[in-house]
């Protein structure tokens, strides 16, 4: 009985339909939590409640089916969007009575909208890719925290008693070099300095040069980077889709050998005919 | 005599002269919207009145010519430009008396401007392949506007409180994080929110880098796809220009194929010997 | 005897030190420009009159040398640097006694600097292909002036009243506009019409987005242009060098031929035998 | 014995643990440079006062032990990575008794965070990728230095009765235009220039465009030149590769030259059986 269940769950789930209906759930989910940003009449907060206890229950559904109808139970929970779901909607069920915890469980529900990249296949994989590409730039990102660091610990030695709002330690400093590297109202931070330090526009100046410098050279690495993989990607499905066509292509090595056996069979024969 | 009419018509559209005509009259009339935003003496007023005037018939003669002098004229309207066209013809035709009206009529008059897309093939083809990239975004656009949605929703629950003009609901909320994408005064924001959540800095940094990282790979995707098809164009083309010159090029499998067909005959030949 | 002279010139044009000596001076007269915008004391003044002079002399003779030493010298003046060189000596030729030109006077000696890019031949490099990249963007600085137009010119019919500083006509719209795109405290300015227009951020909204996507498309034309252009120099310049060291390489159509001709030679030969 | 010791130190160095102390200890003196930003109580200062001593001697050590076990003992300091660790550890042995001077004993220490580049050998690579990738861009570096200055000699000389503060002299003039061109609060600057002279728009839109134009330039030629050298690389590569594999791959030019041997075998035969 439990695999006629399990095989029905399996064909609800694969249906197109319950896809969408979960999409919808999800939209409706994302709606209601803006909704609530809104001063809304005592009826509509009522109809927002019930609507949040509906897509709680329909959430717990669609994961126990999904569950349920998965073959392969043990690494149900290895995938990492499998967790990521789940987690979503049990956090969700907590009852909060606690008006102190009243704005936490609002927090929460927003996770639910994420819900929506584990849905959908392609932003799944945009995802996946973008914490490929993380990596790559490890190094990069160490070398901005370092000279971040650097500026942050100069900053503050010599510009503390200037404003210590925002050069009072190092992680006041490394806020403070942030905006600067956002060019939001620098030349404000900068004109303070000078007036203390008049040489303090090279402080800047550097910082500016280094981190526009380290910036540029990341986002080149990684343009290189897919691009070299693409190509690679491709040539290699051209070979392949010709491997189909036609069998293995010769060399020029193989077509050499050929004409060699030709010329030996020629001399052979010439030999003969002596 | 219509079928005469038509040729006429025909001919007149296909001459330089009258494209040209028609791009002076845009330009006048892109002039004439510039003018209008001045303060301008009484004679001046009415003399634009007479401009406008000759501009809207003018317009209606052209797109009427045009009309007239295709030959497929079930398809006149499937060109999206043709309707273009006409619709920002007609639409300066309905008179306007009421003064209330006044300014939507003087708004709909700018979309002649737009004419000059239509008429210069070169900026019809940039607006083509512009609208052509939108949908390989597609996917990067919904997941910034997933991410701009849900910040914006803990953006408005904790913050509402501290500034309503910038957090008070969902809507105000997106608009402000889109003043902190562009760094527009984000450390206002910013400090504002730390007074009450000190820890408030996470939010905008993660939310910068979050948006800064989806752009990236957006223009990355964008820079990646134009080259690939740019070069497997190149790659076409040249295959092409040889084929027409030369016939195909043979393949290295029939110049084994060749050799080895020799092979026999030398085989063959030695038999014949022996 | 005046060909003696050119000669002579001309092994003196061709001099690396007279070369260097004109950077020098070039370099001087920038000095001398920066010296001028601080307060000196009067002896420092008359010493800068002086150094002015001896500049003016100095270039008056060196770009006689080069014209004198010249051997096609009809085409001296077509050459874009040379006219560039010499109006900019002949211009602070001009002897301004009038107090009121004496700005005019030291506006005109600035661009004595640009020449420091017509002598470096690098300088001169970069500067056409700048200049050459300019046309293949024509058509998309065409269109981003159509969409600031029209922008500014709807700004400047709804937002007239509001703002007269910012929206009085469509040149100071269009100044205005400019500011957005840079992103210069442009909410100041959108929270200001939102006032009256609540829905006028859709009128920033789609004037930011449709610029950035023109410059996002402008910067990938140029980048994709520019690598093709690169990438075809250099299979071009590959092929040429292996033609110089071995001669044409034979195409895989000749080997056929080749191989064609065995056949019918060994058709031949066993017709023979038999 | 000291060639025991060498040994025994050359293993050590080799070490990886020895490797994980230094970083560890790094990491240490950053945290400690870090900890001294903040207010701390007595105690806690003078924990960091040993700390800073502990590191020192750490440091001397360390610095002693790769300089003993080298094999090359002259080469050592033609290393540029260990002539800056050496300096970094020698400036921090000068004893600072003046108060005065303590300020920069504190800055000179912030430099041991940079050793974390030097002995990390990804972020070595990465510099020095940074440092050659500098002279590339040598040239437009220069072209927007004369840019610059010619901007600033302009607006020094129109602009410094204006505003003393922005436009007083070349230097000054030069970081309000570095502040033009990251477009902070520019145009306050713009306004206050334009009440005078109402055509001092051009100015900054002229500034503006030629040197993002400059920039763009120069970003494009580096990826560009990386590209390039990346493909060439990768070409080089593959065809090392391939020849490892199978020994020299041979070209079209010997195929021919194997066929026309034959066909000379062929011809001579058939004089032989004529």
């Amino acid at each position: 009985m439990y695999e006629n269940l399990k095989k029905q769950l399996f064909e609800l789930k694969s249906n197109r339909i319950f896809e969408f209906a979960v999409i919808a759930v999800i939209i409706i989910s994302a709606l209601e939590i803006g909704a609530k940003t809104y001063e809304l009449p005592g009826i509509a907060n009522n109809l927002l409640l019930g609507l949040d206890w509906f897509i709680t229950v329909f959430f717990v559904v669609e994961i126990s089916i999904r569950f349920i109808a998965d073959h392969d139970k043990k690494n149900f929970f290895k995938n990492g969007w499998n967790v990521f779901d789940t987690l979503v909607v049990v956090v969700s069920l907590i009852p909060i009575n606690d008006s102190e915890l009243a704005l936490l469980a609002r927090l929460v529900r927003i996770f639910r909208v994420l819900r929506m990249i584990s849905i959908i296949p392609e932003l799944r994989t945009l995802i996946t890719s973008l914490l490929k590409a993380l990596p790559q730039m490890g190094y990069v990102v160490l070398l901005m925290f370092i000279i971040f660091y650097i500026y942050a610990a100069v900053g503050s030695y010599l510009f503390a008693d200037i404003n210590p709002f925002l050069w009072d330690n190092i992680a006041t400093s490394m806020l403070t070099l942030f905006r600067v590297m956002t060019f939001e109202d620098w030349t404000d931070i900068q004109y303070e300095t000078m007036e203390v330090y008049p040489w303090s526009w090279l402080f800047y100046m550097t910082f500016i040069f280094l981190t526009a410098f380290a910036f540029l050279n990341m986002v080149i690495g990684i343009v290189v980077n897919v691009m070299d993989k693409e190509s690679q990607a491709e040539a290699e499905e051209l070979r392949q889709q010709l491997e189909e066509e036609q069998g293995p292509e010769p060399t020029m090595r193989e077509l050499q050998d050929e004409i060699r056996e030709l010329k030996l069979l020629l001399q052979a024969q010439r030999q003969n005919t002596e």
